[in-house]
């Protein structure tokens, strides 16, 4: 059975488990303390060279990390990944889109103001205009690509809606308004939808 | 004919003209003024959306960002995209790295530190410390992995090498020291050697 090391709170972690649900694909899941930072103990590090979560492990010891290549790899062969060759590239231009335009700015602010005591946010404070201004260029290329389309590849749900949702769900944990962007609103609505959909488990 | 919006000293873009070389692909080549800040303009976001360069666009006036999914849309069926499923998940765990713990630090260093006028890069200089602190950290990731491994995934020379390619190997342009990962200066040695090489050419 796949193991999925998995951080309860963590968006990235979600969306695994989202997918893995929606599958129907059973999982053994083994909780990391991300906040702890037991991903850079050394018995971690030995496990997982990338010192990332989330990862899976398959039977035979072979281990994938980064969420949205365990997406890939898990969803591949199903309708979540479609078959043809430009709708395959543009589920990758969102899921590239997702970790380096919208992630790194959408999640680390959920991360230090939502998640983080307030005396480990404070050296960071100064961030939080560039976290907002570049969370909300993201969003607002979501907003104009979902004003046109339900989905974002493909013309159906798939793997980048999964990913894009990870976050987006919950922006509002790192102080991110999501009311001027409707579509995306939508978009959410329609993501919670689908079969098999849960919601994110907050660990406390 | 492929249309390739290229940026000539970006890493990101000289992916895209390694690949279509190495593949034979013929492509018409526009060059974007990246530190001219072209790709804000609103002719340029109309184009592309999502305001990056690379991007490719089709004959039919389909367009692709984000340089690993253009990598992956037309390596997919040639050797350099692996067929089997889990060596595929590798290329791409690796192409994800690159894009969220690689290209962050080593590709910014370069382009503050070793394209950008002194007085731009005086606000941002006590970003250095932190850019080659987790710079360093991909590159001994990469180490420990290529210290067992002649590529990144599937046995073989893949877009996952040409994506890592990139920036690694102009990385001393941000003042990053290769010297102490000897299985990555190998590595680099052993992509420059394959059918079909060109270096990256700087625009001046």
């Amino acid at each position: 059975m796949i193991r999925l090391y998995n951080c309860e709170d963590s968006g990235n972690s979600y969306k695994v488990r989202l997918l893995l649900t929606q599958l129907q694909v059973p999982f053994e899941r083994i909780d990391i303390d991300l906040i702890g930072r037991e991903t850079g103990t050394p018995r971690f590090r030995a496990r997982n060279p990338l010192g990332q979560t989330p990862f899976v492990e398959l039977d035979d010891g072979r281990v994938l990390a980064e969420s949205n290549a365990i997406l890939w790899y898990l969803a591949e062969g199903t309708p979540l990944v479609p078959a043809e060759r430009w709708a395959r590239a543009e589920v990758l231009q969102w899921m590239f889109f997702e970790q380096y335009s919208h992630e790194p700015y959408i999640a680390v602010a959920r991360f230090w103001i939502g998640f983080t005591p307030q005396e480990r946010l404070e050296p960071r404070r100064h961030l939080i205009p560039e976290w907002h201004a570049k969370g909300n260029a993201a969003l607002g290329v979501m907003e104009t690509h979902l004003a046109r389309h339900d989905w974002f590849a493909g013309g159906r749900y798939s793997i980048a809606d999964i990913a894009l949702y990870g976050y987006t769900h919950c922006a509002a944990d790192g102080g991110f308004d999501l009311a001027p962007y409707p579509a995306v609103g939508t978009w959410l609505k329609r993501v919670a939808a689908q079969p098999g959909y849960v919601p994110l488990e907050l660990a406390w």
